[in-house]
């Protein structure tokens, strides 16, 4: 009988949201899962790392199940780099990042936590996917997501995934019965149009809270936002190679040497 | 003659460091200048948000020549975010953001808010480049930029930028005359080991600092990290479609739906 693989479970909302702990159940029937993962609700905090600050590493018990399961004080990037180099004895086979409460299809994949988590792994040399649902209560349902969620991390178990490609897998709102499958699809062009919204303080002075409403105008049929709209599990790979390959050959026409 | 154009000026080293204010003066000799920017140190917050605690914004004036100059409580990416939505009357012609103290090349480009400020200009349809020297030293030597910043932008400005596309500028620390040149590169395989530098709280409680070690397996001499070490400024364009389009075939084989 082959070893169980090595699991590292992370996320944004914190190593109490019940996404997370959803994720952990799933994992633990196919491998041997440590969890590190933020103390508090990290989300949106995007590729952060804390350089300038202390950090704080905790031996938790949420649930009574895992025998190693560490809150960390920073931020979902720290939280795998906190793995990696301090906690693991050996590299994970697969690390698996949410399940995210809320959307990470699109431009939000830039923004995210959760996101993020996984791509650090990626940059570790790990396989890894978040996970995340179209729904932003802290009871949504997500049960839904839980034989989906092994499927997708058994076969990058056996498969393996391309070198710098990590996956990005959003699941619509719907009941089990109700999702077509799953759908390979590109990041859509959409982005967030920001409103902020002022305020005074009981002090007389102005401050802001940032909200903002999402655009989506990629008619795309192999976009993620068209496949979620259609009820399919959207699954994007995702790179950590910004380089805007195609533009090279462009801006060596430029005059920049003269 | 032709209307002077708008350049909004960002950062994440906090608005008074000695970098943006080198980029401010030289944007001021090119066009109308304003400038938002964090009021206290943001590096490595990649592309974080502010949507958990709000947000102050503060007229100041640091130097005494800028009309429109503030602080924001925020994160390089709030900032921009203000510019685009709260404070400018039209769209930029041109988002500019630094010059970092310290190295935005190869994979640092995912953890600076430097670069993450110009994506963020770049999402909301700007041409935007980000600017860093190699030099971390609050009191490094930006004069050898200028000259070159100021031909970059201009041809920013005359050419505009494909579609998606944002320009991440690193300058080698050297003098301007062993400067050998601007060479357009692809993002190096590089990244970080980290290491945890463990300490005690006069608490006795144990904290951590996050150290690592840039280590580049990447040997292309058309990377950035090349052109850097060759005496070259490296230009690589960088987009925020993190879609691995080569990967999506490969998926396609895989039996996710069956």
């Amino acid at each position: 009988m082959k070893k169980k693989p090595l699991i590292l479970v992370t996320n944004d909302d914190g190593i109490s949201a019940p996404g997370i702990r959803t994720l952990i159940s799933v994992m633990k029937e196919i491998g041997e899962v440590v969890v590190v993962a933020p103390d508090s609700p990290q989300s949106a905090t995007g590729h952060a790392i804390t350089i300038n600050n202390t950090l704080y590493l905790n031996k938790v018990n949420i649930d009574g199940e895992l025998e190693q399961e560490y809150s960390c004080s920073g931020t979902p990037v720290d939280c795998v780099k906190f793995a990696v180099n301090e906690i693991l004895k050996r590299k994970p086979d697969l690390c698996v990042s949410g399940i995210n409460h809320g959307s990470n299809s699109s431009i939000n994949v830039i923004y995210s936590g959760t996101m993020s988590a996984a791509v650090e792994a990626g940059i570790e040399g790990i396989p890894a996917i978040g996970f995340s649902l179209l729904d932003y209560d802290w009871n949504a349902d997500f049960e839904p997501t839980r034989n989906f969620i092994q499927k997708i991390a058994l076969e990058v178990l056996e498969q393996g995934l391309p070198e710098g490609v990590i996956l990005n897998v959003n699941f619509p709102k719907l009941k089990a019965n109700d999702i077509k499958g799953i759908k390979v699809c590109r990041q859509a062009k959409a982005m967030w149009v920001e409103k902020f919204d002022k305020r005074k303080t009981p002090h007389n002075r102005d401050y802001y809270w940032l909200t903002g409403e999402f655009v989506n105008l990629d008619k795309g049929e192999d976009t993620d936002e068209w496949a979620l709209k259609n009820g399919y599990i959207s699954l994007v790979p995702v790179q950590f190679d910004l380089t805007a390959h195609h533009a090279i050959q462009n801006l060596n026409t430029w005059k920049l040497n003269e």
